[in-house]
């Protein structure tokens, strides 16, 4: 039996090809190459995926989810006021985001071709973020400091507002100087807007 | 002398310009395709714009000042109340974009280009219509139903959470079904906001 380190899991393959896709871009990028890079065959891999177009769609999923998940927490801390836990979870998206195009502009890159094609996994992860969002806007009505006659609707607003903050194909303004007040400003006034 | 309508103004070049960018598309078309359909030398379009760029430029502003002008008229409107005039200036603006995205789809594609290459049309675009809004936001700090601190800061903020209204980048979004619930969501929750 190959030591635990060794055997080939879908994890281990979405870390490959992450790393493949840096270096080769997503326009050269091979099943091939992956398979190369972990040491085994393509037809491994293609036991894991059955094809490119379920590999680039997997590890696109799994670095949209990386957001999500780190965000999960904030939504569902019962400790913070509802506005306070609203607040926080915009800017930790924010911030999330401008990492993501700060600390690696290839990556970034990479993956915004990445998410051109997967208009799925897109959606899902706007599903899944959006849903966070009703979380809070539903704690915040139930605490009696929002008023939101339609929690999902109101959540999908919030989103969309805030769209300068987190849409990637804004991620140039993000290093420019006064986008936190401009962040603050947009999400003081929807606060305000909620407020009962 | 010529009738007046064969005196070559600038305003005619800009026409026969942006004639001459819908046919060839903005990669292919020159000054001499524009001197061309306007039966004139291409010396006679230098003598009004001096270079290639500067012509791309004018009309580019040109297209965007259509917009920003057919807005004026509402934001200058005292007759409505100021909320009123905001949530129409609003609206207006969205259904000029929109209706530039949907009417003439390969114009718009065009002007999209050229937009991206003129960064300083755009700003100044930008800064008339939250001029606009300031305006608007100020009307009603004077008639006590906003509450506003900095009036232009406001004016940035609601320009920003709007974004995915006017922002062309969003234009495939505009022919869903269910955009102008979000729309009225989101402006709903902005007009709340700035409510005293």
């Amino acid at each position: 039996m190959p030591p635990t380190s060794e055997i080939l899991t879908a994890e281990r393959i979405l870390e490959a090809t992450e790393e493949v896709l840096r270096r080769h871009g997503p326009a050269k990028a091979t099943v091939v190459d992956v398979a190369r890079a972990l040491g085994v065959s393509h037809g491994s891999v293609y036991r894991h995926f059955r094809t490119k177009a379920a590999l680039r769609e997997a590890v696109t999923k799994r670095w949209l989810d990386r957001t999500s998940e780190s965000l999960a927490g904030i939504a569902a801390d019962a400790s913070r006021d509802p506005r306070q836990r609203l607040g926080d979870w915009l800017a930790a998206l924010f911030e999330a985001k401008r990492r993501k195009a700060g600390d690696d502009p290839e990556l970034f890159a990479t993956y915004m071709v990445l998410t051109d094609e997967n208009g799925g996994a897109v959606a899902e992860h706007i599903t899944d973020l959006t849903g966070q969002l009703t979380r809070i806007v539903r704690a915040g009505v139930d605490a009696g400091v929002f008023t939101a006659a339609d929690p999902a609707a109101t959540a999908r607003a919030l989103f969309q507002a805030t769209g300068r903050f987190h849409d990637p194909g804004y991620h140039r303004e993000w290093e420019l100087p006064g986008v936190e007040d401009e962040f603050d400003a947009v999400v003081g006034l929807l606060l305000r807007g909620l407020g009962v």
